[in-house]
């Protein structure tokens, strides 16, 4: 089934953290990575988040530099990407900051139907898959309308539904030298973990950033 | 109070993870990975892990390459460095791989008699700390007796329990091409976890081995 390229990026402490044991998000990127990363966003058709994230951090996932957003319009593209929530019961708050117009909220058939509506007027609604969301169907959907290139920001357990799927192609990874630690705190990969088969990864490019590091990975074939 | 110079050798997986959900040992380095683990310890006077790594693993922790040991042995070193367990219950079984001569078991106070008799034959033991190993009294006791450069090779609790003390110097981190995935999965740092002042790391160097990183990471004064 055709589906987006898609691509992960995250910054994690040198712990492989992603925030701490409260949930509260650190300030791991510096300015530089900042810049890259709106660079990423700018460069997609789409950016994707799961909803723990939205519940955790709030974010309104547009491009900040105007530079950016220019050029995007002189394409004949919409100022931001498409900004997108994995959120299989609808949880995603009626003020969070990623609604309005250029938003969509994938959500399963499960979804209570009052969340739905309290939101309906602020983005859009897709609904795929019973329980929770089937990414896999929600990948093609997305396909079948324009996304060629999904940016996945996160948190991990979208990161780790998406990898254990095989929806992923590339990892961008930066390390900001931190520790945060924690058992409970969340990681880059959460979720149930690989036991056997670990999927492998193939270094693209290393490359020194603000105080830390970001590694590319692909994820090999 | 005088202590080693102690720094943290591990290899975790590109999110962060020492081992699976499942405690099991993955394969992440690579031979010139181990190689240079084993130079390592071999530059050491003695090399530490945590009581979860011996019941999960049950590492030798000796000295592999030959040729280290006989130039180890011509500077009037003992073939391997000292073995040390953080093992604060006693709970090291008694055919441990890490046990005979040049090893030392640090418990606590509380630490069941019958199971100091059964490993007292098979090691040294050192009693510091009431309910649990005080870590910075063992090392200032190790100081003592000569140790000057301790490794430390995990697991994540001990690793923990040094950083949040303020007793490690440097973190050799490799990162290996592969996703372990699993928010149970034990990472490079668990315990409690920092909530806020998250300890500072600069970055000393970024080499590539085998198919993945090695970052190199002071702990900032």
């Amino acid at each position: 089934m055709a589906r987006p390229f898609i691509f992960i990026n995250s910054a994690m402490s040198a712990d492989g953290k992603i925030s701490s044991v409260n949930r509260k998000q650190v300030r791991i990127s510096g300015q530089a990575d900042l810049a890259r990363v709106d660079a990423l966003r700018a460069g997609s058709d789409a950016i994707m988040v799961g909803i723990g994230t939205v519940l955790a951090d709030d974010p309104g996932l547009r491009v900040k530099s105007k530079n950016f957003r220019e050029e995007r319009q002189a394409l004949g593209l919409p100022e931001n990407p498409l900004r997108i929530v994995a959120d299989s019961r609808a949880r995603t708050p009626p003020d969070a900051k990623i609604l309005g117009p250029g938003c969509l909220i994938a959500v399963s058939r499960s979804a209570p139907e009052d969340r739905l509506e309290s939101l309906s007027s602020k983005c859009e609604i897709i609904k795929c898959g019973v329980e929770s969301v089937d990414a896999a169907e929600l990948m093609a959907l997305l396909y079948d309308r324009g996304i060629k290139r999904l940016m996945v920001e996160g948190g991990a357990r979208l990161n780790w539904s998406l990898i254990e799927q095989g929806l992923v192609d590339e990892l961008y990874v930066y390390i900001g030298g931190m520790i945060i630690g924690g058992e409970n705190a969340p990681t880059l990969v959460d979720g149930q973990g690989f036991r056997e088969s670990f999927p492998r990864l193939r270094l693209d490019s290393v490359e020194r950033l603000d105080e830390g590091v970001l590694l590319k990975w692909s994820l090999a074939l």
